[in-house]
């Protein structure tokens, strides 16, 4: 019957529930199984670099740029994928602007849990790093933003690390045995 | 002659500079030399704990209590003594408070070039750190907050890492050669 069929739909999207595009900001509205994000990325977003490695440097460019901005990479490691992300927000009145920069497994909330990120900036005699399990794109990287649950930073702080306006982060991903 | 008393005493302030009380805070107004600052500080300002060793936690109480706060401590290690202060400010509209964390050598700039001090805060899962040469309390620490030079992090930073209101640093001071 329609009624039997509306019911296993429901149970369908509760078992595979879809995912959403995680590229940052909300302009893309794709939604599909965790499967096709990668295939939806590559023909969707084909401007994002992908970096293999377990260990990159993420170049963020004219970090001085005006207003919000994203700056988003691909890293490729222990067979799996993980979304860079670097937002620029005008968060507090008196042109005051926060940098925030967070990764997510293209990947299930159970699998994020396996690998460690590390972000680093670092010049001369100076050094700041971050370490936290990864975000899966089913979580998204807002909360984490909203909630200061990532690498977060002022202008100053990124004018201590940028050269000639752009800004390079080390990243590294670990993989952990589980706990 | 009078005048040439008084040129003299130019010339060794100019020599000799004074040094201003490193407590942060602008309440208390002594000026001496800089053998003397470990005195004062022990004279006038009892109640600052002094931990020794290379490794130390800093902890800080008490983070949630409203408005402008300083906490402060002491570490000695490599013969030297190294003051740790901890600010919180009402930065922002909207109740945003932030906290800026630096170190400080009781010395002079050219022998604060021969550390390196490395302030982490973590849990389980995550990790904050920052390291940098620690100023002079001849430059003070004023300017290295406003400029965001040293660790500094938001209220949902400080509550990822606290425990029931209470904010442990971890504290490292490295001897470095001479670049
Ligand atoms: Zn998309
Ligand atoms: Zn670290
Ligand atoms: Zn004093
Ligand atoms: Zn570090």
């Amino acid at each position: 019957s329609i009624r039997n069929l509306a019911m296993e739909k429901i149970a369908n999207n509760m078992v595979f529930p879809p995912y959403s595009c995680p590229c940052p900001g909300a302009s893309c509205k794709w939604q599909g199984s965790l499967s096709d994000v990668m295939g939806h990325l590559m023909k969707a977003h084909k401007s994002i670099t992908t970096l293999q490695g377990e260990d990159i440097v993420f170049l963020a460019t004219d970090i001085n740029l005006p207003g919000a901005v994203d700056w988003v990479m691909m890293q490729s490691c222990f067979g799996a994928y993980f979304m860079l992300v670097l937002e620029k927000q005008d968060k507090f009145d008196h042109g005051q602007q926060m940098f925030y920069a967070v990764v997510q497994l293209i990947g299930a909330k159970k699998d994020a849990e396996n690998f460690i990120y590390r972000l680093e900036l670092s010049n001369n005699r100076r050094r700041l790093c971050w370490e936290a399990t990864p975000r899966s794109i089913h979580e998204g990287v807002a909360q984490a933003i909203s909630q200061s649950d990532c690498l977060s930073f002022d202008t100053n702080h990124a004018q201590l690390f940028a050269e000639n306006g752009n800004l390079g982060i080390n990243v590294t991903i670990q993989h952990v045995n589980q706990m």
